[in-house]
């Protein structure tokens, strides 16, 4: 087997290439996953020189290699095994351990190849199996995005927050079913699409302690064969030590071994925001249905002429591209929660496979939050009157009437004016005082709880409510 | 084990029913899967007598005690087992060559549970395992159930394609992406439905045939170990005989064994449907959502109060009923592939799971599309004036200008007339003359194709397109 | 629309009868959810009365009849409605009205269906919407359901432990990717099933706050029309008091309105708890293959003779109903996330699949853990002697000399056993003394982390570790 | 907004470039689908050009751009779109639009982006809408592929039908639920592997044809304003006579401009072989589990050194990058379904999540197929001897006696042996003749049926049935 000159890789590296051809993707296109190896693999490092099994100077051009991988991308295009890959990531940790192997030799002035010093299994991979250095890296990973996506979602929060204050005077009709029920503000509508995404955030935030457990010195099956006793104590302190995280050893290393169930919590919480994301999409879609025969109460900004057939036609295209990263995120947690379940006795095989849909759907939820927001929601207008329009037009405001006059009178009421076309509070007028009706009716003031008294008249003045 | 003296089954039937308490649902909830086990079970009993392996008068007590299960319910409570079980099905084959060596013996004044003539497995079961005869008679049910949903499918398309013909002259305006596109009719809009349901029959008919594969004789394994070699041919023979159905063994009876592959067709035909029928309910509630701020081009029939609260509220409640069936459909379809997928070596132990998901969604598909057709697509209505009014006040029918004027003036003219609300010929007037631009303005020759010369003029006469 | 004379219910619960006809199964199978709906009633009573709305009598007759549905089953027969119903469960909240005033009127002396006294809408459903006391219902049903699973999975986790315990001295193969590996106990891997299990345990305790808010207050769409200003906090209050839990109002009312996000929390939690059990179960299985062409290292208890073709054959039923409990739960939390994702503008019409989901898969896990358990687990006997000697004849033990003579050398020694068949201690010696070798070959200290020095020599001795 | 001197796309892909940051694959990954684009334009410029609506230098311009692009990769990287975009897929259209356009102009020698003489609406789009011209490229994209994948899955077969006949001599154990079951011949295995996926592959050429339908003329949605009345004819005419394919035009397109189902149909195909793949390597995992501790029955080549820590162990690594290739098309399978089933009204926007996902799969699956066939099936050997010992170890054989001594007398048998240790045959010869029992035990014909007596005899001699 031939190795390019130039490669940092060596030979397991070259063989996984060659038999791994499934996505085109390599792993290069996730700094984040590179970097992580690279600390795991330093802390790795600093732990056997600790305890002493690593000389001081193989130490130092192991750090020095891990160093030049996490400060800077420039040899990261040596890691190019497809993500995708059989063997639970030995590929991967092999590509790691024998670039890192190759840039220590280099630093050495050893040449390429030439692993006497450094080797990647006995120095690089010292005291590690693929089994515990491949899953804690991919956490740490998804540490290390998880704070992106975060800051994404928060983001999003303020900005939908900030159109729920613009909009907090704009009255309108609320539904149900799809069908007029009562009044609202359009505020209220947009900062209930902000609170619902805060309960992700809290969260997201609060579960992220399930990704700093690290199986580091479990080493083959989560017995420890090979490791010092001391190691994986070290091991993970000076990986704590190095990302600044509250990391910590699991109870059960056996356990740890073939579990992936934090990366499948993960992909939950991903999935929850997904679901929800794509109901407020697929909201402001209805919201700015029209312009004539919609429901026309918003404008989403026009990002991009919308049709090729139809001129002057404005398309949601910004919420659309949000929903379809949704639909992807709901498909590929199904594939990560099958590939989870798949794991057999002391391993899971399929890690590459939900690393991979995992850091892509963290990829593509803050991509897409992001999108959503500049190009979409920082932009939204309202149409005032369509608006207001409704609120006076409809029906629905009967339904004020429930605690003075009765389910059975307010129905009556209902279907009078639906079939007259006179205004409900007229109508209405047979039952109680015209200052009674008008007090329950007024628009502003059905937008809340209100005082009332045992008839159900309503205590406070439409002054007080407005 | 105590076994109540009344029952017509055995120590086997017990055992499972004290070994499974999951879903609380028994066999007997299904009663073509009933009949299509005796039916499997008359044909085996039918072969046998031919080969020469099972004497006269057990052949005839085997076939009575078949057919009191095949043309009545009435013992169908001994089949008592819950349909999700461990043993691929052994409780339920045990089950109910227990039941048919009751009966059998009951009919031959021999005392309940006295198995030395007839013995549920020396002869119910002679020739058979639970391989080939459960999966034989599931899917026999399923074929069963087929023409059933088969029906309630053909009788919904009938019902849109009458709508469709109803709707033919109404004219509104056609939607992409939520937003007014350009004019076609509300009967276009029904009949589209009833199309794409017509493609999914076809091909529900058109692979019925994959459940035709009948593996009895295979036995254990599909080796045939036990089963007399005439066996297979002679039994599918009489099963076909029995229900008039084209049965056919399997080329590979070892495939056949494990393979669950017919049923996992089914399931995905079945999503198929589900998925168009989630859409057209979609449809129906977004068209029919108002009344006063909605789209309000069609009402359905008001089936019910619609709220605990909201006097006189109308809400869609059968499409809305269909489309949680739908998600069902769709969710279980992926336990059904992943139970089909966790098949190992020569059997798919999991098909009890596979066969209650497909025949409750046959069920509630039939029930569903039944409920639907009935309650609300028969009774729908057209709000003839709110669909004409917004072909009229929309400025999408700019589109129909662009074969005369081009993409770049017919974007000016939607521009202007969404500035200044001036009606779209008049502003177009300036680009040609008012003689063309009605003609391609005319709102019922705008919703099919029509004869242009090389200019672009509709070669068409208003009146020769109305 | 003739009412049964002996029916609790009212017309509006008919209508729902005669319009859902979908699964079959009512609400009456759902005990807690009755009671939940009951006790939400009564609480709303209660605030009701204490806010001045509701007269004394009318008060005292309604908690009389909440309390027959919550001491009792009764009644619950006259839930009758299909689950899953259009109207985001307004039929389900009418049917507790309906029997709720009934059972009332009875306590008055008044006759069935006469309303006047206490009216099914405006006396017990006062203050409410279906969009707040069926949400809150249901969310105490799964919170009352809640103990019922918590305490299954903890007796699971205790079975396991024990056999962990049990088998602490049975040294055995492990293995990754299926290929043996290196040593461990068999108490190791059922230590390690207890561990991952009790992970799931604290998770799924510590979220159940997220089912504590309740939207009582909010009615139609969250802006608390036709509530008194009061209702909210006293409803919540009472019936934080009738059930002894901490509940609370939601910050965002109209957000609560149609998030389904704690569902969906704990539909995922559920799926985790199912990918892992069926993990477990499938290991189960594999461990327990055989018993001559298989790994043979457990037995299962033997529950039902096998098969109905090959005597003597005993199968592993419970698993693997239990397995298809787990892929039930996968598919179903599918449809869970669609039936959320589908929610528009104020409302998720949805619900009653999710409902109707979420309460049956906790009853499956709930049945089928305990199932798994009593059937299962606590029967499992080891097969010590296969255990030991997979060990003794096993090749991956080379991998406890890597520290000692690195990965080639250790490389070459598994070539050399495996085609020699002479054993790996022996071949070994050549680069390193017996007593390294057999210190470092030690079979039960190679379960765990040693002390090393520099070299890789093993500083324990055999005697301590064992 | 700055477009790129070499650039050939204009405005529109810009702006898209500029809102599109999703996944960062463009479009220029899949050159089936700009080959088909291509092709599609090509086709609609003959129609136009026949009908007279284009002239025939513009004409034979955008016949030589097309030619540019359907010959050659050259100009693919100008397809700089995101492949998962809003606006169902105008912005793929737009730049085909556009690269033609301007393809066209250098042809002319005009200047890039002087769309007067070959504009990319009037000229490349004429008579077309993204609502017919992108669903109709896609499904040619499809088609095209789909080639592809149907001669890897019949190498596939060839390979394993190969296998299956080297394997035919080679008896074994059968299994059913992992438990020890009955003889068979390795080959059979084999064998019923290459059965299963020519079921598939027949399914898979049959339906191809529900790919031909070229909505081509439907317009914006499907009314066919805009396009000539002879347009769709012409124009499916001319890219049937370009392809060779008998492609066609929907009976329906209103139906075929919002309906995916094509495509939702092909990823439920494509799963199915997923999900029968994804088996087959469990399966051969399993019978390749081992060396010493597993099934050992046969050895999958050794593709790379298959632990970081544990030397000599070689693992089935080609089967699980299969099995992880399955899982995601599984998945990603309920994103198209979930994508199909969100269609509005005359259009489905979420085409390109749909077409993304579906032509990623068809590459997986083609990829992972060649790579499962050529580093995996073809290199597979028997253990012959392992095979062997377990038949005569087995107790499962007893399963042969059943016509002869009845299930009971068997299942003592069964039990004694399991016991004792003591040969089937020895103990069953208290029931019957020697020469009857061997003539049953015959390993090698207890793997097919046999012809028997009245009395369970088998009428064939061992050397017959050898």
């Amino acid at each position: 087997m031939e190795i390019p000159s130039e490669a940092l890789y060596g030979i397991a590296t070259a063989r996984a290439m060659e038999n791994y051809h499934i996505t085109g993707t390599t792993l290069r296109k996730y700094p984040e996953f590179i970097r992580a190896l690279a600390l795991t693999k330093k802390a790795c490092a600093v732990a056997n020189r600790k305890i002493g099994l690593l000389p001081d100077d193989v130490y130092r051009a192991i750090s020095f290699a891990c160093d030049e991988l996490i400060d800077s991308e420039e040899h990261h295009h040596h890691f190019a095994v497809d993500v995708i890959q059989g063997g639970a990531g030995t590929s991967t940790n092999m590509n790691a351990n024998e670039v890192i192997a190759n840039l220590a030799a280099r630093f050495l002035g050893v040449p390429i190849g030439e692993y006497s010093v450094v080797n990647p299994n006995d120095h690089v991979n010292l005291c590690q199996s693929t089994n515990d250095a491949y899953p804690s890296a991919a956490k740490l990973a998804v540490v290390l995005k998880h704070g992106i996506v975060v800051e994404a979602l928060k983001k999003m929060i303020v900005s939908l927050r900030a159109k729920g204050d613009e909009f907090q005077g704009i009255i309108k009709m609320g539904r149900t079913q799809l069908q007029d029920a009562v009044p609202m503000t359009l505020g209220q509508e947009f900062h209930s699409f902000a609170a619902t995404l805060e309960a992700d955030l809290t969260f997201l935030e609060r579960n992220v302690d399930q990704m700093y457990e690290m199986n580091l010195g479990g080493t083959a099956i989560g017995t420890s064969i090979c490791a010092d006793e001391a190691f994986s104590e070290e091991a993970v302190a000076a990986l704590s030590e190095l990302t600044g995280l509250p990391l910590r050893s699991p109870q059960d290393f056996i356990e740890a071994s073939s579990s992936t169930s934090s990366f499948l919590l993960f992909s939950n919480i991903l999935r929850r925001v997904a679901v929800k994301i794509s109901k407020i999409c697929n909201d402001l879609r209805l919201l700015s249905s029209g312009p004539r025969c919609g429901f026309n109460e918003i404008n989403l900004p026009a990002v991009a002429p919308g049709s090729s057939i139809m001129p002057g036609k404005i398309n949601p295209v910004i919420p659309e591209v949000m929903n379809q990263v949704c639909f992807q995120i709901m498909g590929t947690d199904a594939s990560i929660a099958h590939a989870s379940e798949a794991a057999q006795l002391q391993l899971n095989v399929f890690e590459p496979l939900i690393v991979y849909n995992l850091l892509n759907n963290m990829d593509m939820m803050e991509r897409g939050l992001n999108t959503l927001r500049v190009k979409c929601i920082d932009g939204i207008t309202a149409n005032e009157e369509v608006c207001k329009k409704s609120v006076e037009n409809s029906i629905g405001i009967v339904t004020a009437l429930l605690p003075l006059i009765g389910y059975k009178k307010s129905s009556a009421v209902a279907k009078e004016a639906l079939a007259t076309g006179r205004p409900v509070a007229e109508i209405a007028a047979t039952y109680a005082t015209v200052a009674e009706i008008n007090a329950l009716l007024h628009p502003a003031s059905m937008t809340r709880a209100r005082k009332l008294d045992a008839r159900g008249v309503c205590l406070e003045t439409p002054a007080a409510s407005g």
